[in-house]
């Protein structure tokens, strides 16, 4: 990221306790690189008092029916994931308001997310703001059947906190694309297409478009095992985290340079 | 109102338009002896940074569907709409969040805000809370038939900033029970039961129960016209307002001392 650019960052969460968590994720973002001379970190409950009004025009503009369609809500569903959807939009045109300068917002975010920008570009030109774009980010696998990655099971992700021996453990458990034996891998091969451990190597450990072709094709003529790579996959997220986690703690230290009211 | 009682006064409106208006209203219970040693008025959107996250606590914990069924919401309500009842409970529970000291909360309020005390109650003591507690008042008639006040016919209403002038002609237009003629109501009486203008007598224009029962049997029997009673009440409201409005523009001054973040 270059210096003239504007970062505002918005944590998705809509209850209090997970206020300490949003604080958090801010310290993974700063370790990436974040400078506070141009990003803006919004949390949603701290900082209501700068989203309200916004939200409050926004929700004024969007039916439950629209919602319910656009969301999936259901009778069960309780009235703050209902309302959240003008929170979240807020942020797509607080820019204004802080500044006086109507420029239009755009949102780096995983494809979850893209619903909520949907509706704020429905609404975004009655209030007299620039539609939002969104960056479609993908979502990085988990190491589960099907690359799924969830919250009840923490074993299927890795978390920017973990310790090297539990990175290696989860890893190690990791779903690959391997087959049951290593004779029968040897003879047929075994798919990276469906592997977990290939997939991160696609996403982000593996730079070299060269290597990475090298070893899928590796992979599918049996000449490496699992193991093989399970090994050399740990050995690179470890080394990644070893540094992520070290600037992570520093962030603590300047973590209220990049809060929105600094 | 006592001094040692307490006083927590929220504005009932969603919309940041609407953050002048609670300013005017505040004014008005000024102007009727709130003192600011026991008064905290609370702005809904200005103060929202003390209202969100009780207001969340409580949202988590109402479904779509009671809230459906409680206020009726359809395809149609806007996302604002729905989350009002987490905000309009807040004040319920904010003493002790200021205060740490968990007192059940007594709300005097028309009767129309009942069903928000009732899903309050229904939540209040899953988040630790006494059940709040309603004073049902009643509403002041308006002066159209049927002693209906509508916001669209302002000329069913007298505003506590109406100036004599208007005051007068309001009441002059106002639904009586009186007949088509003078000489029929000489003859047969008119009924005070569906007269606004004895409404207002009766709710707070007349102090003695003996002048008013005195009023309602010469009205039945045809000794009183109309007039009578509408000029007698004109004055009796102007009297009141010309002290209000003193009152009210002096609280301009004031004010600020009532507000919850002085």
């Amino acid at each position: 990221m270059t210096d003239d650019e504007k970062f505002v960052i918005d944590d998705e969460r809509v209850l209090p306790e997970t206020t300490k968590l949003a604080h958090e994720n801010a310290l993974d973002l700063i370790a990436l690189g974040f400078k506070p001379s141009n990003t803006f970190i919004i949390y949603d409950v701290e900082d209501i008092d700068l989203l309200y009004d916004i939200a409050l025009e926004v929700a004024k503009r969007i039916t439950y029916s629209t919602a319910r369609a656009t969301f999936g809500f259901q009778d069960s569903t309780n009235l703050g994931w209902i309302f959240y959807p003008a929170v979240q939009a807020a942020p797509c045109f607080i820019h204004k308001k802080l500044t006086g300068e109507n420029v239009p917002a755009l949102i780096p975010a995983a494809i979850d997310q893209d619903p909520y920008w949907r509706i704020t570009r429905d609404i975004a030109q009655k209030l007299g703001y620039h539609k939002p774009a969104q960056i479609h980010n993908r979502f990085l696998p988990g190491l589960g059947v099907g690359g799924k990655m969830n919250a009840s099971e923490p074993e299927t992700a890795i978390f920017t906190t973990d310790l090297p021996e539990l990175v290696k453990q989860k890893i190690w458990r990791a779903f690959t694309g391997g087959k049951g034996t290593v004779a029968e891998q040897r003879k047929e091969g075994a798919n990276p297409n469906i592997c977990t451990i290939f997939q991160y190597f696609l996403y982000l450990f593996e730079q070299d478009d060269k290597k990475l072709a090298d070893r899928e094709k590796q992979c599918k003529a049996g000449e490496t095992l699992c193991g093989d790579c399970k090994k050399e996959l740990a050995e690179r997220v470890n080394k990644f985290l070893a540094e992520h986690q070290k600037k992570r703690e520093k962030a603590r230290n300047i973590v209220d340079k990049f809060h929105i009211k600094r």
